[in-house]
């Protein structure tokens, strides 16, 4: 793949507003996992922050709340199968990067590990609400730094590339809705 | 369309984990509105909860907060349009409904209305929680009905359909990704 481009944080909700599915990888200390999370939402614009739901029963979750940090990345289609087992495993029954073979590349604010691969990766800081934490699963997180694999994204957007494996989106039990076609309405007028 | 079915609560989550951009509808006397909310999630099964992000400049975010209550609606491919001029005009502008024409039907546990032509409806109540809606204009919900059109949604799944129209995931300015094919990986095994 082409190397990661760097995304300026205005536009790093542009990454994640569609709605995919994404891979979030963590680390602390000697210790690193990666789950997968169709829950999770852009929150805000600049500074860009996000909402990623982590059930407390995971591997994950305590490397979040150790560590105070996080990566969400954005797989590709062919990541698919990769992204349902990783999400169906537990980082405690062994290293999950090794028993995939997935390598990964150094980020620029965080230590968690970033996925080779995807689309796009966002390296983001915890912003404590133990409440939020406690009570819902739910972890408003900052984005740090983004990057994005220039082939799918460059110059502030996605390209409307067909050739390209789109974004997944997880409905349940393994079934998928895969990104299809861009569009705009922009110039579109109402009936 | 065909008639809307009832989800069962335990599936609700299934309507939305794909992250499409929704319509949330309000209401409060006789006031109502229908924004575009790209930015929601799932946040828990059963009872099923969302997260949906009102800002607080929105006409909508006072009708939630005064009635407590709001409907989550997927619309569809040929609604695009449409979202995109609901997420950009204010309902202190007039009635949207009346200027594009919207047809609603009642829903089962909130005033707010369900609005004709989407995919599916999440009726809900807003769980309390000032601090995030102060901070973050984040709000947690918790659904109470759910609702979909059975010819795209049965039995407890999303049809795998080319001829219906997708779902549609907001990336910016207008420019949208539609759901393409359906897919599942439960069977596949990695490399």
């Amino acid at each position: 793949m082409s190397a990661p481009v760097e995304v300026p944080l205005k536009d790093a909700y542009k990454l994640l507003t569609h709605g995919p599915t994404v891979l979030v990888s963590s680390a602390h200390g000697d210790a690193r996992n990666v789950m997968t999370a169709a829950w999770n939402t852009v929150l805000d614009f600049d500074p860009p922050k996000l909402v990623v739901v982590v059930d407390k029963h995971t591997y994950t979750r305590g490397l979040i709340e150790a560590s105070g940090e996080l990566v969400v990345q954005v797989p590709t289609r062919d990541q698919a199968a990769l992204a349902y087992a990783l999400g169906n495993e537990s980082g405690r029954d062994g290293d999950k990067f090794a028993r995939h073979g997935i390598t990964t590349f150094a980020g620029s604010k965080v230590g968690a590990p970033l996925l080779e691969g995807c689309h796009a990766w966002l390296e983001c800081r915890v912003i404590p609400e133990p409440h939020n934490q406690q009570t819902y699963d739910l972890f408003i997180v900052e984005v740090t730094a983004a990057w994005a694999n220039p082939a799918v994204y460059r110059d502030g957007r996605w390209l409307d590339a067909p050739e390209q494996p789109g974004s997944i989106h997880h409905v349940a039990g393994g079934a998928f809705f895969e990104a299809g076609g861009m569009f705009s309405v922009a110039g579109e007028t109402l009936g």
